[in-house]
């Protein structure tokens, strides 16, 4: 399905619409593979001993599926996620941005089902794997 | 499996080991079939429109699970989360705080598993469902 | 939500529409809290050691929400599974039946979800547990 | 982590501990990146319409998980699934075979993770994906 929103179209939407969690992202990477979003880590996102949340994990996730699919179907969507399985796996690097690396696996009518892995920046190994359905409302396809 | 730690020790433990985030809950009831946990909603747990954000249910889900394994083991374990599943059912209504109404399904050597319901305040119909594992490490048992 | 379809009508409907695998199943009990239903174990649900294999829990398990939908939307639904997730928890006994009891957590207009637990006759620890959300297509509703 | 049994070594597995199963697999292929497990399917793991049903691919999608946890770490393993979430995307292909290609994302001690997709013989789309906990024993490590 071809890419109707790039980067900085993403980074702008994220801007205006949920201004309050807009600047710990950047979008660094949309293609019709995978798109690449980075958390910008800090100490609002940690836990003690310096390592990012179970929570903030979650949001990273959440919202790489989001863009996602708002790539593929465009700005006037009201997608919201109705399920997500997330395993953390290894603990995240301290003092290291988060990277989400989504890909889409279905995109329907209804329904749209992303995959997750989450990395800190500079290591090989995931922390994090999460898979996450959106439902997509009626007016927006 | 008796209660070794009520609410007031769980609330004190909270305030120690997790400060950033500690005011956020109110633990209101802790017997052994559930835990319930109140979040006091505020402003930086909010989406537009006044509805609670998605990594705020998923937080509160967690710390339910937590604090509910923590009454059964004591404050000295390192339990950390290693897979959640959450389904978001309906939207919590603007301006009422979140309940959490935690069982433990599970409580083994290695493994310990509690499900969650979510509410908003007043509302009869669940918000969301989780159901989360924890590892618990070998030196807490 | 009222009941419309009772044990025998969902019986029914079972041997009718699933031939293949409605002997397995017995519905129990259909109430407006939760739906029974009975797995008659036989050596094919088995795995060495006499303990009911992990694909036969999952299948009890969306059958129990399936048939809970059901008993509440009637037997015109093509609806079908979209998401599951599961826990074992414990290993079932050898020689003894399963029970789920599902709970029907949400009945929208497209998506339904239902939480299970699956108990082996006779023990008090549910040997596992999970959550089903299934699809209903819009001729049903 | 290098590859101790291979596809011969893993059907001769499966054929001595779950000949109840074994001969609805062929171990495809078995690399360092994934393994391709087979399904050969027959009218045993149908629905009506001649489609596969969801317990048989969520049977496929956990043999895919343990088979690939056992090319690392040998046949001496008790593994057990602890957890499985699973998404059905797409229905399959009535009369064409079912692939599993499995991703070990975590090899601990105690647990490993391994992520899965579904493909109807012949098809691009995933027809489903499932993420799977195996819990290790001791012993087995």
């Amino acid at each position: 399905m071809p890419i109707v929103m790039d980067a900085a179209a993403l980074t702008d939407f994220l801007r205006a619409e949920f201004p309050q969690v807009a600047t710990d992202y950047e979008v660094a990477a949309v293609t019709e593979d995978e798109l690449v979003v980075r958390l910008v880590v800090a100490d609002r996102h940690l836990r003690p001993g310096g390592t990012v949340s179970g929570p903030t994990m979650f949001a990273l996730a959440d919202v790489g599926v989001y863009l996602a699919i708002l790539s593929r179907i465009g700005p006037k969507a009201l997608a919201v996620t109705t399920n997500c399985s997330i395993d953390f796996m290894n603990k995240p690097a301290a003092g290291r941005d988060l990277f989400s690396r989504t890909r889409i696996l279905k995109l329907g009518r209804v329904l749209a089902v992303g995959d997750v892995l989450l990395y800190s920046d500079g290591q090989a190994a995931p922390v994090a794997r999460a898979s996450l359905t959106y439902s997509i409302p009626p007016d927006a396809s």
